[in-house]
């Protein structure tokens, strides 16, 4: 860590968590659902991989202790709930009854241990999958509203992707941004601002090793 | 600094140094020759304009020795030698007879202490102002050529635009990215990476202060 700075945010917030490219992108170039972050998007999240605390969250052993797996601990324990957009979840944007992939990329037992709701204007019944239930709500400031109900006095985190955050930062929703720059060109795809408009934003905390820039920004 | 990282690399060096949004913008919308970074644009650079090096090198006494400006008192000190878009230079980009600004920005005594090469098509003759001479150069390539041979054996700046910058990037001609990523959202505006195409780099060093986050990565 660089500096901490005290935010003078008090109470719950709603946070952005996202991993970004540092031409600004959150996805490659040619989206499937075999490839759904695109050429070269996995390759963003390379980062996080070997990290002790994302290994525990998904139930694997090991990993590196370093400064961005602090960091990714400290995220994920003050996460109370999670909002996500539809491509987020299953890739898909039609009827879920047309979605190959309706219960999501998680497999049986997803690694949130927290309510997650997913923005979608096709209505469904909330879906439970191990610790995890999934409720489908229409709209970004609706969902955010829900989750922090939900969270039990921690923080709501927004996970992505650009189209939700787009919507939450134009709609004030969002109180902090936390980017996770990683060190890669991918030269097309989908922008994290693409239709996001002017704002105050104000540099709180800066954490780096050769993997990733972390970025935490209050929103004003 | 939060780590510096051997980058490999030797000898004379050519990298681009600029300063951009967290949103991926080197100058706001609207742009005027009155105001010729667009809106907002100016505040991207405040980071710099109370820096003890940087005031140095425009005649100004005082400011501060932070971490950032021993940076730039570092960048200023290896660039024997200028690169920079006619834009960049000028605000113009039509014949030269009809540019009201085509001495450039910064009066008789620009603050450059070595030989600046500005890529147009636009043939003139070299312009020397100060202890600056400008030379007009058509194309990036032939520009950086001709810095290389001007530079004494330092490195070469390639200070910008985003045009120029991209153009550099594809051709395969920046060995490293000095990015300053100022603490603003524009909304709009010159995406520095607008037309880059994919490429691999590698993060060498970050520096960060609440006024900026500047990131050093080696271009693979």
């Amino acid at each position: 860590m660089i500096f901490p700075r005290s935010s003078g945010l008090q109470g719950m917030q709603t946070f952005l968590n996202i991993t970004m490219s540092v031409d600004g992108f959150v996805a490659g170039p040619n989206q499937t659902l075999e490839q759904p972050l695109g050429d070269g998007g996995e390759e963003l999240h390379e980062w996080i991989l070997g990290l002790e605390s994302w290994r525990r969250q998904h139930g694997l052993e090991g990993g590196e202790a370093t400064a961005d797996d602090e960091l990714v601990r400290q995220t994920h324990e003050r996460s109370g709930a999670f909002v996500m957009g539809r491509r987020m979840f299953s890739g898909g944007d039609g009827p879920w009854e047309d979605d190959p992939n309706a219960n999501g990329w998680w497999g049986d037992d997803p690694p949130f241990g927290a309510p997650v709701y997913v923005v979608t204007h096709h209505r469904r019944e909330p879906l439970s999958l191990g610790a995890t239930t999934f409720t489908f709500v229409d709209g970004i400031k609706e969902a955010i509203r829900q989750a922090r109900d939900a969270a039990g006095g921690r923080d709501v985190q927004l996970s992505g992707g650009a189209s939700v955050a787009q919507q939450a930062l134009n709609a004030g929703l969002l109180d902090e941004l936390d980017i996770h720059v990683a060190p890669r060109l991918l030269g097309g795809g989908v922008r994290l601002f693409e239709e996001a408009g002017p704002r105050a934003i104000e540099l709180q905390r800066v954490v780096a090793s050769p993997h990733a820039t972390h970025l935490v920004y209050a929103v004003g």
